[in-house]
Protein backbone atom coordinates (compact mmCIF):
# COMPACT_ATOMS: atom_id res chain seq x y z
CA UNK A 1 0.00 0.00 0.00
CA UNK A 2 1.05 4.12 0.02
CA UNK A 3 0.80 6.00 2.50
CA UNK A 4 1.09 9.68 3.03
CA UNK A 5 1.80 11.66 5.53
CA UNK A 6 -0.66 12.84 7.85
CA UNK A 7 -0.47 15.92 6.94
CA UNK A 8 -1.23 15.64 2.87
CA UNK A 9 -4.77 13.95 3.31
CA UNK A 10 -7.06 11.04 4.31
CA UNK A 11 -5.68 10.91 7.40
CA UNK A 12 -8.21 9.01 8.90
CA UNK A 13 -8.10 6.64 5.94
CA UNK A 14 -4.47 5.97 6.22
CA UNK A 15 -4.54 6.13 10.09
CA UNK A 16 -7.01 3.29 9.90
CA UNK A 17 -4.69 1.54 7.77
CA UNK A 18 -1.57 1.79 10.09
CA UNK A 19 -3.98 0.29 13.32
CA UNK A 20 -5.83 -2.84 11.00
CA UNK A 21 -1.78 -3.68 10.64
CA UNK A 22 -0.76 -2.65 13.80
CA UNK A 23 -3.42 -4.98 15.47
CA UNK A 24 -2.77 -7.79 13.40
CA UNK A 25 0.57 -8.38 14.64
CA UNK A 26 -0.39 -7.63 18.46
CA UNK A 27 -2.60 -10.30 18.26
CA UNK A 28 -0.84 -12.80 16.64
CA UNK A 29 2.60 -12.33 17.80
CA UNK A 30 2.13 -10.13 20.82
CA UNK A 31 1.74 -6.45 21.97
CA UNK A 32 5.38 -7.14 23.75
CA UNK A 33 6.88 -8.70 20.84
CA UNK A 34 6.01 -5.94 18.12
CA UNK A 35 8.22 -3.56 17.76
CA UNK A 36 7.02 0.07 15.29
CA UNK A 37 9.28 -1.12 12.98
CA UNK A 38 7.39 -4.37 12.09
CA UNK A 39 4.63 -2.04 11.88
CA UNK A 40 5.96 -0.36 9.45
CA UNK A 41 7.33 -3.38 7.27
CA UNK A 42 4.06 -5.13 7.44
CA UNK A 43 3.08 -2.04 5.60
CA UNK A 44 5.29 -1.40 3.07
CA UNK A 45 6.69 1.72 4.36
CA UNK A 46 9.26 3.45 6.85
CA UNK A 47 9.53 3.91 10.19
CA UNK A 48 9.79 7.38 9.57
CA UNK A 49 6.64 7.40 7.25
CA UNK A 50 4.97 5.25 10.11
CA UNK A 51 5.66 8.67 13.02
CA UNK A 52 3.80 10.69 10.62
CA UNK A 53 0.41 8.63 11.82
CA UNK A 54 1.34 7.88 14.90
CA UNK A 55 3.43 9.03 17.59
CA UNK A 56 4.20 5.28 19.49
CA UNK A 57 3.35 1.86 20.09
CA UNK A 58 1.60 2.64 22.89
CA UNK A 59 -0.76 5.00 21.03
CA UNK A 60 -1.49 2.59 18.89
CA UNK A 61 -2.76 0.27 21.81
CA UNK A 62 -4.54 2.85 22.72
CA UNK A 63 -6.23 3.80 20.07
CA UNK A 64 -7.33 0.24 19.25
CA UNK A 65 -8.45 -1.19 22.51
CA UNK A 66 -10.77 2.26 22.68
CA UNK A 67 -12.11 1.03 19.16
CA UNK A 68 -13.55 -2.20 21.11
CA UNK A 69 -14.22 -0.17 24.53
CA UNK A 70 -15.96 2.39 22.74
CA UNK A 71 -18.34 -0.07 20.81
CA UNK A 72 -19.41 -1.42 23.95
CA UNK A 73 -20.33 1.81 25.89
CA UNK A 74 -22.23 3.22 23.04
CA UNK A 75 -24.07 -0.31 23.15
CA UNK A 76 -24.50 0.51 27.11
CA UNK A 77 -25.59 4.45 26.26
CA UNK A 78 -27.98 3.88 23.73
CA UNK A 79 -31.03 2.01 24.51
CA UNK A 80 -34.80 2.66 23.48
CA UNK A 81 -35.96 0.25 26.06
CA UNK A 82 -37.80 1.00 29.55
CA UNK A 83 -36.90 -1.87 31.67
CA UNK A 84 -33.65 -2.40 32.76
CA UNK A 85 -34.34 -6.60 31.49
CA UNK A 86 -34.83 -5.10 28.60
CA UNK A 87 -32.13 -3.04 28.52
CA UNK A 88 -29.70 -5.50 29.84
CA UNK A 89 -30.91 -8.08 26.55
CA UNK A 90 -30.24 -4.95 24.54
CA UNK A 91 -26.81 -4.54 25.72
CA UNK A 92 -26.35 -8.18 25.14
CA UNK A 93 -27.28 -8.36 21.81
CA UNK A 94 -25.55 -4.69 20.98
CA UNK A 95 -22.59 -6.07 21.94
CA UNK A 96 -22.46 -9.51 19.79
CA UNK A 97 -22.45 -7.15 16.97
CA UNK A 98 -19.69 -5.26 18.48
CA UNK A 99 -17.83 -8.55 18.82
CA UNK A 100 -18.26 -9.28 15.17
CA UNK A 101 -17.60 -6.16 13.76
CA UNK A 102 -14.72 -5.20 15.35
CA UNK A 103 -13.13 -8.71 16.38
CA UNK A 104 -9.98 -7.76 16.21
CA UNK A 105 -9.81 -4.86 18.23
CA UNK A 106 -12.15 -6.70 20.94
CA UNK A 107 -9.83 -9.70 20.84
CA UNK A 108 -6.75 -7.39 21.65
CA UNK A 109 -8.85 -5.59 24.37
CA UNK A 110 -9.63 -8.82 26.39
CA UNK A 111 -6.22 -10.25 25.97
CA UNK A 112 -4.60 -7.01 27.54
CA UNK A 113 -3.61 -7.77 31.17
CA UNK A 114 0.16 -5.65 31.31
CA UNK A 115 1.19 -2.46 33.48
CA UNK A 116 1.69 0.16 31.01
CA UNK A 117 -0.62 3.00 31.39
CA UNK A 118 -2.48 2.19 28.03
CA UNK A 119 -2.52 -1.40 29.32
CA UNK A 120 -4.08 -0.10 32.47
CA UNK A 121 -6.31 2.49 31.18
CA UNK A 122 -8.09 -0.64 29.27
CA UNK A 123 -8.43 -2.18 32.04
CA UNK A 124 -9.57 0.60 33.72
CA UNK A 125 -12.61 1.09 31.27
CA UNK A 126 -13.06 -2.85 31.38
CA UNK A 127 -13.88 -2.61 34.83
CA UNK A 128 -16.42 0.46 33.97
CA UNK A 129 -17.93 -1.51 31.62
CA UNK A 130 -17.98 -4.63 33.94
CA UNK A 131 -19.94 -2.25 36.59
CA UNK A 132 -22.56 -1.02 33.91
CA UNK A 133 -23.47 -4.40 33.26
CA UNK A 134 -23.72 -5.56 36.69
CA UNK A 135 -25.60 -2.55 37.71
CA UNK A 136 -28.16 -3.54 35.20
CA UNK A 137 -28.53 -7.27 36.55
CA UNK A 138 -28.93 -5.70 39.93
CA UNK A 139 -32.20 -3.51 38.03
CA UNK A 140 -33.40 -6.31 36.49
CA UNK A 141 -33.92 -8.48 39.86
CA UNK A 142 -34.92 -5.08 41.45
CA UNK A 143 -38.21 -4.76 39.14
CA UNK A 144 -38.37 -8.84 39.34
CA UNK A 145 -37.39 -9.28 35.63
CA UNK A 146 -35.35 -12.06 36.32
CA UNK A 147 -34.32 -14.52 39.16
CA UNK A 148 -33.19 -13.43 42.04
CA UNK A 149 -31.42 -16.13 43.11
CA UNK A 150 -28.15 -15.72 41.10
CA UNK A 151 -25.46 -13.35 42.27
CA UNK A 152 -25.55 -9.99 39.92
CA UNK A 153 -21.85 -9.91 39.34
CA UNK A 154 -21.67 -13.53 38.70
CA UNK A 155 -24.26 -13.59 36.27
CA UNK A 156 -23.16 -10.28 34.35
CA UNK A 157 -19.42 -12.30 34.22
CA UNK A 158 -21.54 -15.17 32.19
CA UNK A 159 -23.51 -13.16 30.34
CA UNK A 160 -20.81 -11.07 29.02
CA UNK A 161 -18.08 -14.73 28.82
CA UNK A 162 -20.59 -15.73 26.07
CA UNK A 163 -20.85 -12.97 24.39
CA UNK A 164 -17.13 -12.58 24.66
CA UNK A 165 -16.13 -16.09 23.53
CA UNK A 166 -16.88 -15.40 19.99
CA UNK A 167 -13.28 -13.81 19.82
CA UNK A 168 -12.37 -17.66 20.36
CA UNK A 169 -14.68 -18.70 17.70
CA UNK A 170 -16.54 -16.30 15.57
CA UNK A 171 -16.15 -16.58 11.98
CA UNK A 172 -18.65 -15.21 9.05
CA UNK A 173 -19.57 -18.94 8.38
CA UNK A 174 -20.08 -20.19 11.72
CA UNK A 175 -23.50 -17.89 12.26
CA UNK A 176 -25.28 -14.43 11.36
CA UNK A 177 -24.03 -12.16 14.32
CA UNK A 178 -27.98 -11.84 14.18
CA UNK A 179 -28.91 -14.99 14.85
CA UNK A 180 -26.53 -15.58 17.57
CA UNK A 181 -27.06 -12.47 19.36
CA UNK A 182 -30.68 -14.68 19.18
CA UNK A 183 -28.81 -17.28 20.62
CA UNK A 184 -27.31 -16.12 23.06
CA UNK A 185 -30.54 -14.45 24.26
CA UNK A 186 -32.77 -17.43 24.18
CA UNK A 187 -29.99 -19.53 26.15
CA UNK A 188 -29.43 -16.45 28.97
CA UNK A 189 -33.26 -15.60 29.17
CA UNK A 190 -35.10 -18.14 28.26
CA UNK A 191 -32.62 -21.18 29.14
CA UNK A 192 -32.16 -24.51 27.02
CA UNK A 193 -34.82 -26.44 28.57
CA UNK A 194 -37.90 -27.42 26.41
CA UNK A 195 -41.00 -26.17 27.56
CA UNK A 196 -44.71 -27.62 26.83
CA UNK A 197 -45.22 -24.22 25.31
CA UNK A 198 -41.78 -24.13 23.06
CA UNK B 1 12.95 -25.92 46.98
CA UNK B 2 15.16 -28.89 46.92
CA UNK B 3 14.92 -31.50 44.51
CA UNK B 4 15.96 -35.17 43.50
CA UNK B 5 16.84 -36.44 40.67
CA UNK B 6 14.19 -38.41 39.14
CA UNK B 7 15.54 -42.13 39.86
CA UNK B 8 15.83 -41.01 43.74
CA UNK B 9 12.58 -41.04 44.97
CA UNK B 10 9.14 -38.68 45.22
CA UNK B 11 9.39 -38.10 41.89
CA UNK B 12 5.69 -37.80 41.12
CA UNK B 13 5.88 -34.66 43.83
CA UNK B 14 8.82 -33.41 42.07
CA UNK B 15 7.48 -33.68 38.97
CA UNK B 16 4.41 -31.55 40.18
CA UNK B 17 6.79 -28.96 41.20
CA UNK B 18 8.22 -28.86 38.00
CA UNK B 19 4.95 -28.76 36.10
CA UNK B 20 3.70 -26.11 38.78
CA UNK B 21 6.53 -23.86 38.32
CA UNK B 22 6.78 -24.03 34.75
CA UNK B 23 2.87 -23.69 33.97
CA UNK B 24 3.25 -20.46 36.29
CA UNK B 25 6.15 -19.07 34.00
CA UNK B 26 4.10 -20.02 30.79
CA UNK B 27 1.19 -18.30 31.76
CA UNK B 28 2.48 -15.34 32.84
CA UNK B 29 5.44 -14.42 30.35
CA UNK B 30 4.27 -16.64 27.39
CA UNK B 31 5.80 -20.27 26.14
CA UNK B 32 7.76 -19.23 23.66
CA UNK B 33 9.26 -16.06 25.91
CA UNK B 34 9.32 -19.00 28.45
CA UNK B 35 13.38 -20.95 28.55
CA UNK B 36 14.49 -24.23 30.16
CA UNK B 37 16.26 -22.08 32.42
CA UNK B 38 13.74 -19.55 33.21
CA UNK B 39 11.69 -23.25 35.19
CA UNK B 40 15.09 -24.16 36.45
CA UNK B 41 16.37 -20.98 37.90
CA UNK B 42 12.25 -20.16 39.15
CA UNK B 43 13.07 -23.64 41.14
CA UNK B 44 16.28 -22.73 42.40
CA UNK B 45 17.64 -25.80 40.79
CA UNK B 46 20.01 -26.28 37.77
CA UNK B 47 19.02 -26.95 34.25
CA UNK B 48 21.08 -30.08 34.50
CA UNK B 49 18.99 -31.49 37.60
CA UNK B 50 15.62 -30.24 35.70
CA UNK B 51 16.84 -32.27 32.99
CA UNK B 52 16.31 -35.10 35.41
CA UNK B 53 12.72 -34.52 35.66
CA UNK B 54 11.54 -33.49 32.18
CA UNK B 55 13.19 -34.63 28.55
CA UNK B 56 12.00 -30.72 26.78
CA UNK B 57 10.31 -27.45 27.28
CA UNK B 58 7.52 -29.14 25.23
CA UNK B 59 7.29 -31.86 27.71
CA UNK B 60 6.08 -29.58 30.19
CA UNK B 61 3.67 -28.27 27.93
CA UNK B 62 2.04 -31.65 27.08
CA UNK B 63 1.69 -32.65 30.82
CA UNK B 64 0.39 -28.92 31.24
CA UNK B 65 -2.47 -28.93 29.22
CA UNK B 66 -3.04 -32.92 29.44
CA UNK B 67 -4.10 -32.14 33.28
CA UNK B 68 -6.77 -29.94 31.72
CA UNK B 69 -7.89 -31.95 29.35
CA UNK B 70 -7.67 -35.03 31.08
CA UNK B 71 -9.85 -33.91 34.01
CA UNK B 72 -12.72 -32.26 31.25
CA UNK B 73 -12.52 -35.79 29.34
CA UNK B 74 -13.02 -37.61 32.95
CA UNK B 75 -16.22 -35.38 33.81
CA UNK B 76 -17.61 -36.30 30.10
CA UNK B 77 -17.12 -40.19 30.82
CA UNK B 78 -18.05 -40.99 34.12
CA UNK B 79 -21.63 -39.82 34.23
CA UNK B 80 -24.65 -41.52 36.28
CA UNK B 81 -26.98 -39.27 34.28
CA UNK B 82 -29.40 -41.77 31.75
CA UNK B 83 -30.68 -38.57 29.73
CA UNK B 84 -28.34 -36.97 27.63
CA UNK B 85 -29.75 -33.52 28.80
CA UNK B 86 -28.95 -34.81 32.27
CA UNK B 87 -25.68 -35.39 31.42
CA UNK B 88 -24.42 -32.30 29.56
CA UNK B 89 -25.77 -30.16 32.91
CA UNK B 90 -23.99 -32.82 34.70
CA UNK B 91 -20.45 -32.04 32.70
CA UNK B 92 -21.24 -28.29 32.72
CA UNK B 93 -20.74 -28.42 36.30
CA UNK B 94 -18.00 -31.20 36.46
CA UNK B 95 -16.22 -28.92 34.26
CA UNK B 96 -16.89 -25.60 36.37
CA UNK B 97 -14.82 -27.78 38.98
CA UNK B 98 -12.07 -28.48 36.77
CA UNK B 99 -11.54 -25.31 36.03
CA UNK B 100 -11.59 -24.00 39.51
CA UNK B 101 -9.23 -26.82 40.56
CA UNK B 102 -6.81 -26.53 37.71
CA UNK B 103 -7.17 -23.33 36.94
CA UNK B 104 -3.75 -22.65 35.45
CA UNK B 105 -3.54 -25.88 33.45
CA UNK B 106 -6.71 -24.92 31.81
CA UNK B 107 -5.84 -21.25 31.43
CA UNK B 108 -2.44 -22.68 29.40
CA UNK B 109 -4.90 -25.08 27.38
CA UNK B 110 -7.06 -22.03 26.56
CA UNK B 111 -4.47 -20.09 25.47
CA UNK B 112 -2.42 -22.60 23.19
CA UNK B 113 -2.40 -21.73 19.68
CA UNK B 114 0.82 -22.62 18.16
CA UNK B 115 1.99 -25.06 15.41
CA UNK B 116 4.99 -26.90 17.83
CA UNK B 117 3.71 -30.58 18.24
CA UNK B 118 2.56 -30.31 21.59
CA UNK B 119 0.28 -27.52 20.81
CA UNK B 120 -1.50 -29.36 17.87
CA UNK B 121 -1.90 -32.32 20.09
CA UNK B 122 -3.80 -29.93 22.35
CA UNK B 123 -6.16 -28.72 19.76
CA UNK B 124 -6.63 -31.82 18.62
CA UNK B 125 -8.41 -32.85 21.90
CA UNK B 126 -9.98 -29.65 22.57
CA UNK B 127 -11.82 -30.20 19.35
CA UNK B 128 -12.72 -33.92 20.36
CA UNK B 129 -14.01 -32.49 23.78
CA UNK B 130 -15.92 -29.82 21.69
CA UNK B 131 -17.70 -32.48 19.71
CA UNK B 132 -18.93 -34.56 23.03
CA UNK B 133 -20.19 -31.22 24.02
CA UNK B 134 -21.94 -30.51 20.63
CA UNK B 135 -23.19 -34.33 20.33
CA UNK B 136 -24.28 -34.23 23.87
CA UNK B 137 -26.52 -31.28 22.32
CA UNK B 138 -28.03 -32.48 19.84
CA UNK B 139 -29.18 -35.60 21.89
CA UNK B 140 -30.83 -33.55 24.20
CA UNK B 141 -32.35 -31.74 20.85
CA UNK B 142 -33.17 -35.02 20.14
CA UNK B 143 -35.04 -36.33 22.91
CA UNK B 144 -37.12 -33.24 23.73
CA UNK B 145 -34.71 -32.34 26.62
CA UNK B 146 -33.49 -29.13 25.45
CA UNK B 147 -34.46 -26.30 22.75
CA UNK B 148 -34.92 -27.68 19.25
CA UNK B 149 -34.74 -23.67 17.89
CA UNK B 150 -30.60 -23.38 18.52
CA UNK B 151 -27.60 -24.35 16.82
CA UNK B 152 -25.91 -27.36 18.41
CA UNK B 153 -22.63 -26.08 17.76
CA UNK B 154 -23.07 -22.68 18.69
CA UNK B 155 -25.14 -23.74 22.02
CA UNK B 156 -22.25 -25.76 22.90
CA UNK B 157 -19.79 -22.89 22.38
CA UNK B 158 -21.99 -20.63 24.32
CA UNK B 159 -21.95 -22.89 27.17
CA UNK B 160 -18.55 -23.84 26.99
CA UNK B 161 -18.09 -19.42 26.58
CA UNK B 162 -19.71 -19.19 30.18
CA UNK B 163 -17.09 -22.28 32.05
CA UNK B 164 -13.85 -21.38 30.30
CA UNK B 165 -14.78 -17.87 31.42
CA UNK B 166 -13.70 -18.66 34.65
CA UNK B 167 -10.04 -18.32 33.95
CA UNK B 168 -10.29 -14.83 33.37
CA UNK B 169 -12.49 -14.08 36.46
CA UNK B 170 -12.23 -16.92 38.86
CA UNK B 171 -10.47 -16.12 42.36
CA UNK B 172 -11.82 -18.34 45.56
CA UNK B 173 -13.12 -15.37 47.05
CA UNK B 174 -15.90 -14.81 44.18
CA UNK B 175 -17.47 -17.76 44.95
CA UNK B 176 -17.40 -21.84 45.98
CA UNK B 177 -17.23 -23.76 42.45
CA UNK B 178 -20.56 -25.42 43.40
CA UNK B 179 -22.23 -22.03 43.39
CA UNK B 180 -21.06 -20.93 40.16
CA UNK B 181 -21.61 -24.19 38.77
CA UNK B 182 -25.17 -24.04 39.86
CA UNK B 183 -25.56 -20.44 38.55
CA UNK B 184 -24.34 -21.38 35.01
CA UNK B 185 -26.64 -24.27 35.33
CA UNK B 186 -29.86 -21.86 36.20
CA UNK B 187 -28.99 -19.67 33.59
CA UNK B 188 -27.94 -21.85 30.95
CA UNK B 189 -30.56 -24.45 31.56
CA UNK B 190 -33.73 -22.51 33.09
CA UNK B 191 -32.79 -18.76 32.13
CA UNK B 192 -31.99 -15.73 34.21
CA UNK B 193 -36.05 -14.45 33.17
CA UNK B 194 -38.34 -14.72 36.10
CA UNK B 195 -41.19 -16.99 36.11
CA UNK B 196 -44.47 -17.01 38.19
CA UNK B 197 -43.05 -19.96 40.09
CA UNK B 198 -39.81 -18.88 40.78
Amino acid sequence: MTMTPRRRGRPGHDQDAVLAAAVRLFNTHGYDATSMFDVAESLNITKSTLYHHVSSKEQLLTMAVDRGLDGLFEAAAHSTQTTATAQLEDLIKKSVHVLAERLEFVTLLLRVHGNTEAEQHALTRRREFDRIVTDLVEKAQAEGGIRSDVDPATAARLLFGMVNSLIEWYRPDRGDPAVIAETISKLAFQGLTKRSNG
